[in-house]
C-alpha cells in the first residue's frame, strides 16, 4: 500500500491523479496547513523537508514530485505513464517536470511563500507584484515550445500531464488568464475530463 | 556525439562531471555568460528556456539536470551511475536532485538572480541578505538527513553526487563556511581526487 500525504490544491494534486491513473493501490492523508502539520514532528520524521508530497512506501518515503512522479510511472509500466523504455524521451519527460519544479512553481511560490527569500514586507509586495508575468512568462515557453500536443510529450500520455494540469489550475489564483494559453486551456480542459482527475479531485475534496 | 553547453561554475558542472565518469564520447560548448549567449537566439532554438545545462543529442536537446544526470546513466549502465534497476532507489536519486535544482539552487539564485523574482533595489538586497542563511538550512539538512555518506545514497555512487559536488563548491561563494557540514566537507574533499572531477575542472579551464 502506498500514503499519499498531500495538502489540497497543492502541487501533491500532480502525484495523487498519477496515482488515480496508475491502478496501485493507495490511501490519503491530508496536511492541515493552517495548522502547520507539515513542520509536525510526525511529519519531519518522514520528511525533513516538511513539505507536501510524501509518498510512504514499504521500503521507506520518497519525496519531490519530480520523483514521485515517475517512480509511480515505474511501479506500475501497465498503465503506460511515461516512456520507460526510451531514455531520451524518459529524460524530455522528467526535463518538463523539473522545469515546473523549479521554475513554475518556484514562480508561484513567490507570492504566498516569499519570506522564505526575503524578510521586508516591501519584498514580499515587490514579488508578489511580479509573479503574474513570470507565471505568463512560464506559461508562454509551455505553449509555445514545451507542450507537444495534444498531450506534454505529444500522443502519448504522461505523469508529465498531471503535473502541467495542476499548475494550469493554478493560473487564476495567479491572476493569469488560461484564454492567453489556447493549447494549454484545450490541455486543461481535456484532462479535467479525465476519470482519474475526476477522482482525485473529488477526493481531494471529501478529505478537506 | 554528445555536445554539452556549459558556463564555468556553473550548475552545467554536474552533467559535465557525468559525463566523464560515463565513459561516453562528448564534447563541450562553452556559453559566455558575460556576453548574454544563453539569450542568444541560436542557442534559444535548442533551449527555449535559455539556461545552462543543455546536452545536444542525436535525437534532440535535453535540459534540465535532473533529466539531463538521469539521461546520462541510463546512456552508460556500465558506468553505473544510477540505480537503473530499482525504482524506489531511482526516485530516491531524483529526489535529491530534485531537491537541489528546486530549493539549493534557487535558494543560491537569490543574491546574483534575484531580479528574476522582483524589481527593486531594495528586495535584491533583501533577498542577497536571507540567502547565506537559505543555503545553510539546506545544508544542514544535506548533512543531518538526505547525504547517506560516504556517498549521496550509501555506498555506491551515482549522478547525485556531482550535483551534490557542484553545491558544495558554491559554499564558499554563498559565505557559507563547508566546515560547520563535516560529512558534506569529507564528500566534497572525496570528490575532488576522482578522476573525472579532475578532468571536467580541468577542461572547464581550458575552455574559459
Amino acid at each position: 500500500m502506498l500514503t499519499l500525504f498531500f495538502s489540497p490544491n497543492a502541487c501533491s494534486l500532480a502525484s495523487h491523479i498519477a496515482l488515480a491513473e496508475s491502478g496501485l493501490p493507495y490511501e490519503l492523508r491530508r496536511l492541515k496547513f493552517a495548522e502547520n502539520e507539515q513542520r509536525s514532528p510526525e511529519y519531519l520524521k518522514l520528511n525533513p523537508h516538511g513539505r507536501v508530497p510524501a509518498l510512504v512506501t514499504e521500503r521507506g518515503t520518497l519525496t519531490e514530485t519530480v520523483a514521485i512522479l515517475a517512480f509511480i510511472a515505474q511501479s506500475a509500466p501497465e498503465a503506460r505513464l511515461a516512456p520507460l523504455d526510451d531514455p531520451f524521451r524518459f529524460a524530455k519527460m522528467q526535463g518538463f517536470n523539473t522545469f515546473i519544479a523549479a521554475t513554475v512553481h518556484v514562480a508561484y511560490a513567490h507570492k504566498r511563500r516569499s519570506y522564505r527569500w526575503a524578510d521586508n514586507q516591501s519584498s514580499f509586495e515587490d514579488m508578489a507584484a511580479k509573479m503574474p508575468k513570470n507565471m505568463h512568462d512560464c506559461f508562454t515557453l509551455i505553449e509555445n515550445d514545451f507542450l507537444a500536443g495534444p498531450f506534454v510529450l505529444g500522443e502519448d500520455y504522461s505523469v508529465a500531464d498531471p503535473y502541467l494540469f495542476t499548475m494550469s489550475d493554478w493560473l487564476e489564483g495567479a491572476g493569469v488568464d488560461i484564454g492567453d494559453f489556447p493549447r494549454v486551456q484545450d490541455h486543461y480542459q481535456r484532462m479535467r475530463q479525465r476519470p482519474a482527475v475526476v477522482r482525485a479531485l473529488s477526493e481531494q475534496e471529501m478529505a478537506a
